[in-house]
């Protein structure tokens, strides 16, 4: 990550990258009216980019529906030919891969059952370098101009640093500069949940204004948490570790090594540990229990055993604890919870909503919107890919704008 | 068990044998001594008993000190002629056994790996029969004149029957009558923790007098409560489930379907489930951690790692608590901590000190001694025999009072 | 409290004054029926008794309905000429008298607002001392045999020292034997919810067979604990201090100096301490609020006041926690709720038994009967009156009896 | 607050006038180096402000030591004859004025007893307008500009509408307008904690640079965050509620109407009320214990009593709690302790420290710096007076600069 300050121009071109990055193409009419310049001003700036190779041209049929039809509308978009960006997910036993090209196409992905977790340093940056280029290779991905990579932990997004993590056996690891000295190219790191959070903000303008809280469940539980659509940084430029507040002392273990942590209540592994005391059933095969698993839990759960029911119960507890504290805190205006764990939120919800109400004073309640979005392992990459991408438009923003 | 009042007859030869069963080979002016009863009653109740063939006398040198030799002393006791008793401890995927003589003395032992989770009543009750079968040829046992079983749950001591067990799939079992007519013996059973506090008293005077609670901890939690060295009985003629008491509300999960329970800390299972999330340790082979597993964690944290240090930290504070719960409730004389968990009562101790100072009354704390005794599952058995032994002594005491 | 055993000529007048006492007037065949006694051996008795003046006789009409008239029935009962006795209750800012005759009729009663926390020991006694004394003058007390005093705390029954008290400044306070050489008079003092849980056994049979535990809700929190109708002691001859389990780490603080205590959220200044800050109604005017402070409380909630109302959830779910404990560790027959606090039962209830579902076993929880038992404070002096009738009828049994 | 952008020339203006509010009278060189600016911008700047009569130059002799003596340094600064601006703070119970003059220096102040708590809207807004009416013309404050007003709660800081306040007993208050209607003045207000968040920011560069979290302890517990210098604002332009965090489900009750708030142990009011259990010391005069009776507590726990001890060891554990959900959240560069609470720091030091170390993950805990700022009351009415003159300073910025 750059920092350094932008021109007005390169801010004028940046602002229109993000704007069709986000929004797909888009005529120059629509842009002005997007961004609120004149139109001189997008004509001037689209010239450029075009010129530059940036942008290309698509002409559509005349869209308007009704009796007067009008001429073709010429809509703007990133050329293809500017290169391909890969994301990559490496969770505690998974791999996750997307190729996507310079228009944010996705072009091919890949899922890898692999074990992370006992691996040193040099070891875990060797096999993901042999994974993406194996896959680089097999997907023929041409001209890969830079890679995203989110995982879980503390992120230094500056440094490319992972300060720390519940699923690498390293602390402090430059994986960034690991891989990228491997690979040859520039490597992006991110927290998962805050590429998450930032793949969902890009969906939806509500996110994008005022305070979004995106709570994600699945392997672990995290938070991205975006002001008008950028990602809240702590100290080191990292994002959070909400999913290891320590909610209840003496609560059950946690694999950061505290106890009684929001994701050892939620996290699917914590789940499956739970129900196998409960009723035997065997461990997962690779440490971490797969989505057909966790189905089987939910299922079960659904048609009525007790005991499984109560796991959700408390989970659904926590949750509700949980958005609480960041209400009371942060006074969101959205809070959204997304991630695999959203599968059982039919489960979750009663225990869910009577927690939030117990445990937030009703004004400020009041004030954050609850939303769910389904959203599976893919967001995350497409997250990863998406501040690849929207790094890389801002070298083309600043570079070309000289 | 039967629940006929005893005549005074029948009640003097009872407390004799009982002596004689407690304190080992006495001489009939020690017997005198001990029950406060005039040698002429004595010489009256043990000219009966060795009439019946029941007691045998044993000459001893004299072993009084000093210049002046006495007589030889004649020591009565049991006749081993009068059959042998089988005792056994079934866990969760573990069977011990062991045989003594009608003078309690022990003839063989032996310990089986074997899962019973998954068992259904009949196929239990098979399977014991058959290992008890084999034990008895195996050794040779003559003459077996019963079965005491001592089992994890809640057990109607009366009927035989185990109501509940957090080990065994099925519920209102009728065991006792299962294994009776399959091995076409008497079988008594028994609460695993009131076994062994039973075993625990009999060996220490102090413990029978007053109230003693037993608190044993190793593959569950727990209690056997004595009065006046007679086992507290609850409804249904049980002991207590103490080691269930769910001490946290959203504590880690138990394998009774409840959280928190005190066990949930403590057990053997649990210490080694949160010990795997820790640091990726190998699932046990067997459901549960043998010895040496569990004392591969105790090592490891004795050796310093933080997070295993906890494990015992977070144990000991719920040990403290629950003897704390005792002491409010009960106000017992004793309260005893026993078991294969006590091998880590080093690691256990600055956090159950401090919990048992915080959480009770100084004045009340005063008045219960804490004692920590060290006991293999072998008291277990010891335990069971002994109570097997003693109901036959008091057949002895009533039949042939007549 | 005197403990030489009893002869058994000694017990067949003690189970005889024993069943008088609890059931009131008999017949010599409903005596021989009750206690299982040959009719020679109830004339036996009861000729000796009469004798003594310790029974008197009654006429009765025929009682019996239908068309043969029976002879009238001759009913025995304690003479009212034995003398009398005064129950007293002393709380944190009240104390409670009453005087009966031998025949356990009530004469009289009294209520006193007076605060005892701040008086040092001698002046604890010489108030108590007065304040009887005084009673005894106002109501023509004749011949007072002796003096049962009930209070809060850890008391030595058997020395008559309240070891330990969460109301009386002073610890280890020799109280009956002040009181007896102040008064002249034999005194006995027992804890509080033990008079209450006595005196809730004598009227309902069931309480007298089996385990009953009495968990007295009011002024504090105190249990009862009876094995087949006696009062189980604990160390020093005392009974339970139960309302100060320390159930919730962190949670209100109690006037013991703990925190979470039972009674931190169950007892009335609790309740009134909570609902002060809620909606700033005034402190009581004597340390602990009254009858009228704790209804007006009840009644607001019972309108519908949200935060009152959670109050009462809050409470009724500690109630339910601690009833899980009490069956868990005693699995006992019945489980009595009584006391003032039981004025809010209809505001408990929801909470109570949704704690009692999750934090037991159900197969436990079937095992022990719950029972409701509204009681005020009558009950209390009631209970240690009962008491003391049954100390002066032991020594009518013994004495005589010779 | 106006919520307008600034052009280009306004900003710079304000970033002027910015640093010398924060940083004193400056030389135009020391202002040029300062905001990074060229010595022909600041002459500019400076020439303008100089002639609209905002800044007056003062001399100074020259402060350079050394051999070679400079020319006087001319030094500028905010005209006194700017009028002045009145800062209050309202309690529960009590109300803090100060008058300070355009040039930020304190001219008087005031402290007034009286409750709040019970006032309607309308008479509330009466009191305080009188109050500071009274203050003003009492002071002789000269052509007041504008008030400042800090108060407990979640303050909608655009529209200045208190939304929600746990000592005020109406909701959604609109207290700015009908302040400003009755003084004929603007009136700012703002939440407390916020308040003196941008006090001690002012004082430290550190805490205006990164992340500062600053936890307010004192009546209550309030949280101000501020990026890079700047308040945080939630949904509604609010703050944070952090004290209202419910720590600990069935901790003790809160003012808030919940249970387990982190306020509920921190806050004087909930010290006092459970040492007022402990001891039975009286309840304060005015709702709200003062200094004094706080500062009894504090010396009884020093001196060693062991209940209030606890008390302390318990708040402390809360506190050390309350910023590990910080850290996990937020990661903030600093973390800053304010408040009358800090009277009592070092007693709540060593539970604080063990609950911090105990409840984060230790790389991320070594991220934040904690500090303790010793800070009365005063700093509240100082930060809320700085946050109007600010405001007073964007007026002018913007209105002279056109």
């Amino acid at each position: 990550m750059t920092l350094l300050p932008l021109s007005p121009r390169e801010t004028a071109r940046r602002r229109l990258l993000d704007a069709l990055r986000r929004e797909g193409p888009m005529a120059r009419v629509e842009i002005g009216q997007h961004l609120g310049m004149s139109p001189a001003s997008v004509s001037e700036l689209t010239a450029s980019l075009l010129d530059d190779g940036i942008l290309v041209t698509e002409d559509t049929g005349d869209q308007s529906s009704g009796l007067i039809r009008g001429r073709p509308k010429v809509r703007l978009f990133f050329a293809d030919s500017l290169g391909s960006v890969i994301g990559v997910w490496t969770g505690f036993n998974r791999i996750e891969l997307r190729l996507v090209d310079s228009a944010g196409r996705n072009r091919a992905s890949r899922h890898i059952e692999r074990p992370l977790r006992s691996l040193g340093a040099g070891e875990l940056m060797d096999v993901l370098t042999e994974t993406i280029t194996t896959f680089a290779k097999d997907t023929g991905a041409a001209d890969v101009k830079a890679i995203g990579l989110a995982c879980q932990g503390y992120v230094d997004t500056r440094d490319g640093i992972v300060a720390w993590s519940p699923v690498l056996g390293t602390r402090d690891l430059p994986l960034a500069a690991g891989l990228s000295e491997r690979l040859g190219k520039p490597v992006l790191i991110e927290n998962d949940a805050s590429a998450m959070a930032f793949a969902i903000a890009q969906r939806n303008p509500d996110f994008r204004s005022g305070r979004t809280a995106c709570l994600m469940v699945g392997d672990g539980v995290g938070m991205g948490f975006l002001i008008q659509g950028e990602l809240y940084r702590g100290a080191r430029f990292g994002g959070s570790e909400f999913g290891h507040v320590r909610l209840r002392r003496s609560g059950p273990q946690c694999r950061c090594g505290g106890r009684g942590c929001i994701e050892a209540y939620l996290a699917d592994y914590a789940l499956h540990r739970d129900a196998q005391l409960i009723d035997h059933r065997p461990a997962p095969t690779l440490l971490l229990p797969g989505e057909e698993a966790m189905n089987g839990i939910v299922e079960q759960a659904r048609a009525g055993d007790p005991a499984l029911l109560n796991l959700f119960h408390e989970a659904g507890e926590v949750l509700g604890d949980a958005v609480s504290i960041l209400i009371q805190t942060l006074e969101p205006d959205h809070i959204v919870i997304c991630g695999p764990g959203t599968r059982a939120m039919d489960l979750l919800r009663p225990s869910f909503e009577a927690a939030l109400e117990s445990q937030t004073i009703p004004e400020l309640r009041a004030l954050a919107a609850v939303h769910v979005v389904k959203s599976s392992l893919d967001l995350l990459t497409e997250g990863v890919v998406m501040q690849a991408l929207r790094e890389l438009d801002l070298d083309l923003a600043r570079l070309k704008a000289a």
